[in-house]
């Protein structure tokens, strides 16, 4: 049997699965998500030793230390893993759910119902424990799931898998409700990308290649979680000390992640006074800036770690302390430059002007747009979801994080007593 | 310029004239339908006329009686087009629609805002009027609109296009906001599928093999209007002369179309009294059945245009008046036949039985499940949607009638007062 059949009938078993899982109950559901929770902590000793493979092997193919550190499980980790899963299921089940219930003219009654997509595939780099968090989701919310991990992590993820399946299938879940592709054949991504008659939605977790490759190889529905290149627009009319705070913990708190900031945009009348007094606090946080000409004038002598910015600046996903700083104008030009480069993820203004701060809200396309706040709030625990599969950088189906009920869809339902259409 | 380069270079700008759209006033927005709809009525004769041409072309080409039927503009299906403007224009905007907004603990005041998609294409078959229905609703929501009609239609579709085109335009609509693609290469199809960076969404609509080829070969975001195969359900404890209107009403009040009924679905214990009855009328209606065994046998020789059911029938979307008709022992059989043949499109039981209509408007998984009423329904303007742009068959973004909303995104939004993340 070759790879394509392989993966067919085994995202057919998933699929048969599903269908009995968007039935259980929650309580059933819940029960299945503790027992899988307390399993995984059973098995901390195990899932260590299955990481140490990964680890060793990842020494010699030369990965480097940041990745060796994202790819291993410590006995933390696996606690955090664990108490995600209690924390899912102790979240309101979506499915079910009913919508905007109306009466018509007629006295049908016509509203929406939640229930499970149905199978989500989720492919993914590195990070062990997206194992755990993505399963955890995805059978709260009813839907089976296909599992395809990075080759490098495919001793941790097959052993969480195991502890997982094992649990839920003792717990009353359906067997093959949830999958991990054991394979670490490349050409698995690929086969499982036609499979649009068993799986329902495909969700890449990764970087750019990864997505690019996923959106263009699909005949499967797509939620990207693509790059952020997010910016804080500090206004003529902003409260100085508020830009202060809100720029340095948008770029500072954690570089390395999507919502950070990578462009401060400031407007020429307060750069004289904010920019100075900033530079100096990123500085001492070990922030380094790639400022537009006039920045460069205005910083010149008084910062160190200054550079030109190039366009390529304008553009970039810097993940770590580097920050690119341009002076504008106007709130247009401010507003033109996100439109021309940001990547549609987080978009923050500081300002006390009233008609501006609800400009900036409605015009700027972004996942999440805040005002007077920093763009590290753009999370699915922080927006008040209680959960996250990650944030959606697609325009249908969820903007931004993606909580449970992203993972749902609704039906309509019409509640008659013998209408007819005339 | 290839086709590939003339096609980008197109939808590029309806991509930049999208985002200006985004922002237009509702005011202008409805005073551009306003003045599209009077075009179209001041045009009747040039439309008539240039309709013609393709009429003339069809019949060379041999098109059957019913497909000229559907191609042809008639002063009333003109007057329809002109109408349906208007009441796109009285319907609310939902751009700026604000969803869910709640105070969290920190302070931040967090919600989504509903925005256009961007630019979303449409590629359909043969009626003209579609140019019209859909630019109307891509407009009213904020999107640029791409269009391709069928070569069968194409001076049909030219000259609706280029009146509303020139309406809009003047109406203060940015230019290139609405799009037809006047090649008629089929290629032009492969090659807009590819336009990802400018184009949000497609919308297929038509047979199946137009749906499936869009599903293979866009790497954009499709929702799907595939075809319907309905059924309803006469439950044991069914009030039998309900039962008799409505599934009456679901295969005959219009036979040719998606939510029309295939297949009945009847409970044994009913059925030697529902049957005969049902079956004299339907016959009255002109119908005829494919009959399971034990329907042959019940109706057998009190019935003409009695025939046996092949295991096709049960997959049949006939969109005529040929009714399938099954008799079964249990709910659970039925609902079984549902999962197994349905299309997951328009489901319906009638009953009386309170825990079995909330099992089935619960487990069965279809765009629109329907108690006690015709899957007739199943319809924007019936469920009170206001308009529709069809009937989507996916899982995600939207299921069943879309409406506005459905072809707009909510984004986060986000008011602090200086929050930053600790």
């Amino acid at each position: 049997m070759g790879l394509f059949d392989e993966l067919q009938a085994e995202t057919a078993r998933t699929k048969a699965a599903s269908r009995l899982l968007a039935k259980l109950p929650t309580a059933v559901k819940n029960r299945a998500l503790l027992n899988m929770s307390e399993a995984l902590s059973a098995s901390a000793d195990f899932l260590v030793a299955e990481n140490a493979k990964d680890l060793e092997a990842g020494k010699k193919k030369g990965l480097s230390g940041p990745l060796l550190e994202r790819l291993s499980l410590t006995p933390k980790r696996i606690a955090n893993m664990s108490e995600g899963l209690r924390h899912v299921a102790a979240l309101p089940d979506p499915v079910g759910e009913i919508l905007g219930m109306k009466r018509l003219e007629n006295g049908l009654q016509v509203g929406q119902m939640r229930g499970p997509i149905g199978v989500i595939g989720i492919i993914y780099e590195s990070r062990p424990n997206v194992t755990a968090d993505v399963a955890g989701l995805c059978i709260k919310s009813g839907n089976g799931v296909i599992l395809r991990g990075g080759s490098e992590a495919i001793y941790s993820n097959t052993a969480i898998a195991r502890v997982l399946e094992n649990a839920g299938a003792s717990s009353g879940l359906p067997p093959h409700a949830l999958k991990l592709i054991k394979t670490t054949d490349r050409q698995a991504v690929f086969e499982l990308l036609k499979m649009d008659r068993t799986v329902d939605l495909i969700i890449p977790r990764g970087g750019e290649g990864l997505i690019r490759t996923v959106v263009e190889h699909s005949k499967i529905p797509v939620m990207k979680h693509d790059k952020g290149v997010c910016h804080t627009y500090v206004d003529e009319s902003a409260d100085i000390e508020m830009a202060e705070e809100i720029a340095l913990n948008a770029k500072v708190q954690r570089p390395s992640v999507c919502n950070a900031m990578e462009t401060l945009l400031v407007h020429e009348s307060l750069a004289s006074v904010f920019l100075p007094r900033f530079a100096k606090r990123l500085q001492a946080a070990g922030g380094t800036i790639r400022g537009c000409e006039k920045t460069l004038a205005l910083l010149q002598g008084s910062t160190e770690n200054l550079s030109p910015a190039e366009e390529a600046d304008w553009q970039a996903e810097y993940l770590d302390l580097t920050l690119a700083v341009k002076i504008v104008a106007s709130m247009e030009e401010a507003m033109q430059h996100i439109a021309d480069y940001g990547s549609e993820h987080s978009e923050a203004i500081v300002t006390r002007d009233h008609p501006r701060a609800m400009r900036f809200l409605n015009e700027v396309d972004a996942s999440a747009v805040f005002i007077n706040s920093s763009t590290r709030f753009n999370d699915g625990f922080e927006l008040g979801l209680g959960a996250e599969m990650g944030i959606s950088t697609s325009r249908i189906h969820a903007r931004g994080p993606m909580g449970l009920t992203a993972l749902t869809t609704a039906k309509f339902i019409v509640l008659g007593d013998g209408q007819i259409k005339h």
